[in-house]
């Protein structure tokens, strides 16, 4: 039997997974992201997890097939990353870095593609050929999966559906520093700004009113108890995120999409709300698309990153199960 | 030496090219399409027109690859056409009907993504590992190549950016049948009808209206002439073409955009103003993409058709030279 590890590298925690060959997850392991001193404390950090999981399994180094790796930013097929400012990283090479210090064997993706990619091989988006993945935080990224293969892009950023410009007339900056993206409204942040705005506008009841500040969840809880002006900017959302779904499916003609995040525990209401929208948005010889909710949760990262490992090594792309 | 058949396959004409294995083009013939009885003869019309270039140029069938053949509708992996309007064509798999017709291998590609291979192998994006490809024309079409492969999608539907949405209050519908799309404002036709829509809302003076009718090129010229509403249509044209072009490097991260079609004649003023647009509504990360004017004018779609052939047969994807 062969092992692989799984790591999804966030800006607060560094999550590990080790796998057996076959994908079955043996154990999962999480501390949190030592990121002072431009971010040099956490790739040893990302080693003593390994040779420790080693050590606890008794797993010898040569049944070790390697490390996949999922990171917060820009990441080149060579394991370049372009820096990572969660991380307090400048441009480095990952891979490079990560073998010397462990002598195992690295796969380097974006922490998004990971995620899609774990969605792809044994969550959501399992069975399909072609899926795009809609990760609903605090931001929306996407991440674009084709015939087994992640569709990085020439500068890291394929997928990015949270900044396409929905709206020329903004005037407050999206994180990004331009103008009017998806992000900025349907995203878990951009629900509540929108709520606010409407709060500020008007003198309308709202159960909102009576929270000392609210989540997305809250507007999806509202909505759900009848609220007038939650469910207004429930409809708003699903607009918008359903024509930037279209936009992206015009694009990249997926036979899938998945929807996954934090915001997506909301579930039936928004995928429901969302594919209305889509329908209504999406160019018809492009329509007939599955819409299904991710089922990895916060798995999907440490996943992916071991199903990309185990794809680098020429190994089926997926399991099949 | 070996040779290919390119056709591009069109509503009004059938273009066809015999080409060495290097890629040189030896002639080009074009003949009307005939449409007429479900575009039952148009078949045999190819048929007659590749048999007669083998002969006039004494090719022996074991010298010939085949035929690339570019049509006007979405198309599969294995050369199944969905239908095609323009031709009177229901679903058929056209490859085995070519193939059965002519002896020869045959490769079917959609049209734009033959003309978009045309232009990555040969023409604009020569030398760039991803390239988006623009066709600007009487609607807005595209297409997107990388790695040496045509991204076709699971309905054949891929690179269609004509089809974003960027107005969800229009009125009126756009061919495909939904609201809003890019190709509304910004195509041929589109630039056209914000004009006749500008002129009708004012009063003022301009060039436009001394004209019986005009097309495109002529808002073009009028604009370098000094026109006021000329300059003004073509500035909100280039914001859309920016703005959709920016949203599809989002999903698709090109290191290539390539502007081709009827309308890219206008040249140096419609590249700059798309490009000062792209960057302005493009995601940073993205943003250092080079533009391009397609340079193979209506060979294209034949030159791609022939390198699709060529490729399919394993010989490098794109020629070097």
């Amino acid at each position: 039997m062969n092992y692989g590890f799984g790591i999804d590298l966030g800006g607060t925690a560094i999550k590990l997974g080790l796998f057996q060959e076959d994908g079955k997850l043996l154990q999962r392991w999480e501390v949190p992201t030592q990121t002072e001193k431009e971010g040099k404390a956490i790739l040893p950090q990302v080693a003593q997890m390994v040779a420790q999981g080693a050590e606890k399994w008794k797993i010898a180094k040569k049944d070790i097939w390697g490390i996949g790796i999922g990171v917060p930013g820009p990441v080149d097929d060579e394991g370049f990353v372009n820096g990572c400012v969660n991380l307090n990283w400048k441009p480095f090479s990952l891979k490079q870095v990560l073998e010397e210090m462990t002598g195992l064997p690295v796969k380097v993706a974006n922490d998004a593609n990971a995620a899609a990619y774990g969605e792809y091989c044994a969550g959501g988006g399992k069975g399909s050929q072609a899926m795009l993945m809609v990760t609903l935080g605090t931001g929306i990224g996407g991440g674009f999966v084709a015939g087994g293969k992640v569709l990085n892009g020439a500068h890291g950023v394929a997928g990015e559906l949270g900044h396409i410009t929905v709206n020329r007339q903004e005037t407050e900056p999206c994180t990004c520093g331009k103008w009017g993206c998806a992000e900025q409204y349907a995203s878990g942040r951009g629900m509540v700004r929108l709520a606010q705005r409407r709060l500020e506008s008007t003198d309308r009841e709202s159960m909102l009113r009576q929270l000392p500040s609210f989540a997305a969840e809250d507007i999806f809880a509202c909505a759900k108890a009848g609220d007038g002006v939650a469910r207004e900017v429930l409809e708003e959302v699903f607009q918008i995120l359903g024509m930037v779904i279209a936009d992206s499916c015009c694009l990249l003609d997926p036979d899938t999409v998945v929807l996954g995040g934090g915001v997506s525990k909301a579930g039936g209401p928004l995928l429901r709300g969302v594919k209305a929208n889509f329908d209504r948005y999406m160019f018809a010889p492009g329509k007939d698309i599955r819409f299904a909710l991710a089922t990895l949760g916060n798995d999907a990262g440490i996943c992916g990153a071991f199903y990309l490992l185990r794809a680098e090594r020429g190994e089926a792309a997926c399991w099949k199960s």
